[in-house]
């Protein structure tokens, strides 16, 4: 099986393990004719869709509505807020002409949708009565990427951008709102169990326009960060450029607090990184298309119909809602077991003879790779409890991935000894100076994250910013990063 | 309420009354900053999400796969098919730069997505077993229309935009497949209770590259028709210019034979159109985001909680799997029937202390605006058999519309006679030459949407083409168009 060759390399080689696993588990196909642009395969496609639920339903339960604005935008519009311009413009695709002519007014594709979106939200919001204003929309947005390209993760198109877009009557309010998508994030990723960080980004990389930008991050097998969300508060600077005035109720004209709140399909990138093992993907319960594969194992000359046993116990399952599958493919039970194990079912059931004999079943964990016998009569409940502890098991043993990955030094010595070593997130004491921070970065080859959020859990005392020596405000996180 | 003026307006002024429903309504708003792209406000979008979970079960059950291509095909693919080219390239919009410099292969927005797919296509297909492959997706897709634009009918933006891409190992199992998207199409629209017709388009109509088109239309209230889908058998057109083989079993090298099916928003604009009124929309159950809303109307100083028993009842449809929502505001009863008349919800329940105290409600149907009182007890019964009396109703009523504006004649004079009256499809014996079929086309300002499919449909005897007195070999039929 050469399980040998393969045993290093989702944790030695993750990134030639993550490119070819993206192909040979369906997630996408790469040969697409435009660099960065990829081909969304049915398999993937269907984890990202039970991802996309989990979110809907969020959503939903949150208030937010959901819209579709338009995927091109008037370079007028595009223009309205410097900061934003100024972050997007040298990575925005052009639309120059249509059919034999140029446009009179050239279009951008959307990078994201603030500015398609914000001159309709000054015609939306008139009153008081309208805010908080909260909608949302899963759209393609499109961004030239210089750097090297890499399936989910950094792409041309974005195919599925998640962004929640809000309006609300002051500061405070506003800052409400980025604490419900704090826990509208952490709801989520406890049902992708997939553990994070959560970062204030600093002012050199915050998002163009805003007020300031929180990251959370997810630890990849190779010690490298992905950010996986990041919740903006723009204050009023983009209600001033898009004139969004609503009426108090003493009759004055205001303008709109804003915020934003973002994901995508890196969301899958984490879920096949951080969960995944040398035999391949390895898929939470709650987004796994199949949950439950059950492998008939038929012998020669030996009674027991091992099919109609495998069916019944498929029927009892879906009856329950597992989504399962009885794979009567006619090859051998280890090259299902090799398909179903790249693919990253959670759970396999394998039905011989003497299951069917003994009205058995041996259940077999995709996480722990443990394999058990159990009673016929106990299956359904077994086959919940185990989903469950996988469920449970994938979200410890991220925690305690991530967190055995991160390191507080107090020198840049010490923190390029964690790079050299097992990588992950280096914490630094920090004077808050850019020229320090910008400086550490350089130093350590490394992006500085931001300092942990909420904010009470960056402070410290007593200690000195090892680049100018004088007191440190705070704790700085660095890594290298996706 | 001024609903004489407004009674007029569905009937005699249709195209005024859709273009303010679609706003009044929340289905989308028109006034996003470019022309034929407009944005999906929250109630329009529910609708349409409804009947696109009708689509992707339909496509389930019929074993296609759901796949995203990017939305973006390079200049050098899109070149490949002559006939395609040749039909599009005068619509497709240009990326031409990004970020500051020009792309050195400039990229289309995808029109469609034939010349995205089918290079993809000729690396996945490999061998007859691969076949048939079934592959669909939901995309925006983007069309430069220089023809007045209208929403969800003619757009430059399609945002729901369904293709259906299959590949064969025969014509006769592309013709099994059309066979299929008919079978499909028709379990849908029966679903949404549109009837429908479908004819073979003229050759001077087809789309670029097929070999034969089909289209199905539906009648809106104004007697012009609507497309709301297609099907394409393109043999192996395609194929050939994106080099689709595969391996027969006798291992030769044959070229894939394909097909597609097409629909989009304009379901919704059918939808909106066919079984609306002066009131506003008119939802069938199987799609409406609201099936029932609960009215309470309470009165002052009279004993008996009507809201705690409209909730009541509310839990109890909610149990049984009916979408249903209590309105509570705090204005009069009258503004909310207003209201939700216009949301096209299929039934209003009203509560108010008679029926508290009689154990009764009020059912009022939204189709034939019928009030009736029944049984709290039969309460569940009454509301599942009601929803099911309203689609069957809805469906009715719609195929003796269609069916009532379908006319056949012998002469260019008797049908200009039809398109003065009533409108609606005519149909004309024809002799089968483009030029007559194009003469009629000019006589009657009308469009020829082919001839009746299945084909045996199409067939008449001891009848003369009206343009050149030869034997007739077809009915034609001609309808004025959206």
């Amino acid at each position: 099986m050469g399980s040998k060759v393969k045993r290093k390399r989702w944790s030695e080689n993750f990134s030639e393990w993550y490119n070819e696993l993206i192909e040979t588990a369906g997630i996408q196909d790469k040969r697409y004719p435009v660099k960065g642009m990829n081909i969304w395969l049915p398999y993937g496609l269907k984890i990202m869709r039970n991802v996309e639920k989990l979110i809907h339903a969020e959503m939903r339960g949150t208030g937010h509505e959901e819209v579709l604005f338009p995927a091109l935008i008037p370079e007028t519009e595009f223009q309205k807020e410097a900061e934003h311009i100024a972050g997007f413009e040298g990575e925005v695709y052009w639309v120059t002409h249509a059919g034999h002519d140029p446009l009179e007014v050239r279009l951008i594709l959307r990078p994201t949708s603030e500015t398609a979106m914000y001159s309709m939200f000054s015609l939306w919001i008139r009153s008081h009565a309208d805010l908080p204003f909260k909608i949302y929309q899963i759209v393609n947005t499109y961004r030239y990427e210089t750097k090297h390209t890499r399936p989910l993760i950094r792409v041309r198109e974005i195919s599925r951008f998640f962004e929640a877009h809000t309006a609300h009557d002051s500061y405070e309010d506003a800052e409400r709102q980025i604490k419900e998508d704090l826990e509208i994030f952490d709801r989520l990723t406890r049902l992708l169990a997939l553990p994070y960080i959560v970062s204030k980004r600093p002012e050199w990389d915050k998002f163009p326009g805003a007020y300031y930008s929180l990251g959370a991050e997810v630890m990849m097998p190779d010690g490298r960060t992905l950010q996986i969300g990041t919740m903006h508060n723009y204050r009023q600077n983009f209600a001033r450029a898009y004139n969004i005035q609503y009426e108090t109720e003493e009759g004055e004209h205001e303008y709109a607090h804003q915020t934003t709140f973002g994901m995508s399909e890196r969301l899958l990138a984490a879920l096949i990184g951080v969960h995944g093992d040398d035999r391949g993907l390895v898929l939470p319960p709650t987004v796994a298309p199949i949950q439950v594969v059950v492998v008939p194992i038929p012998k020669k000359d030996v009674e027991g119909d091992v099919s109609v046993y495998s069916r019944e116990i498929a029927e009892e399952l879906m009856n329950i809602g597992v989504r399962v599958h009885v794979d009567e493919r006619d090859i051998r039970p280890g090259r299902k077991y090799y398909d179903w194990e790249m693919k990253g079912v959670p759970l396999r059931i394998e039905v011989g003879p003497r299951e069917v004999e003994g009205r058995k079943a041996v259940l077999a964990r995709r996480d722990t790779l443990e394999k058990r016998t159990v009673e016929r009569s106990d299956l359904v409940k077994e086959v919940r409890e185990t989903l469950d502890k996988i469920h449970e098991n994938l979200h410890r043993r991220a925690k305690e991935f991530l967190e055995g990955h991160i390191k507080r030094v107090d020198t840049i010595e010490d923190a390029r000894r964690v790079f050299r070593d097992r990588r992950g997130i280096v914490e630094i004491p920090w004077c808050g100076e850019e020229s320090c921070g910008l400086e550490m970065e350089e130093a350590l080859d490394a992006k500085m994250l931001g300092t942990p959020y909420p904010e009470e859990n960056s402070m410290i005392t007593d200690k000195k910013c090892p680049i100018c020596g004088r007191e440190a405000k705070f704790i700085a996180r660095f890594a290298r990063t996706y």
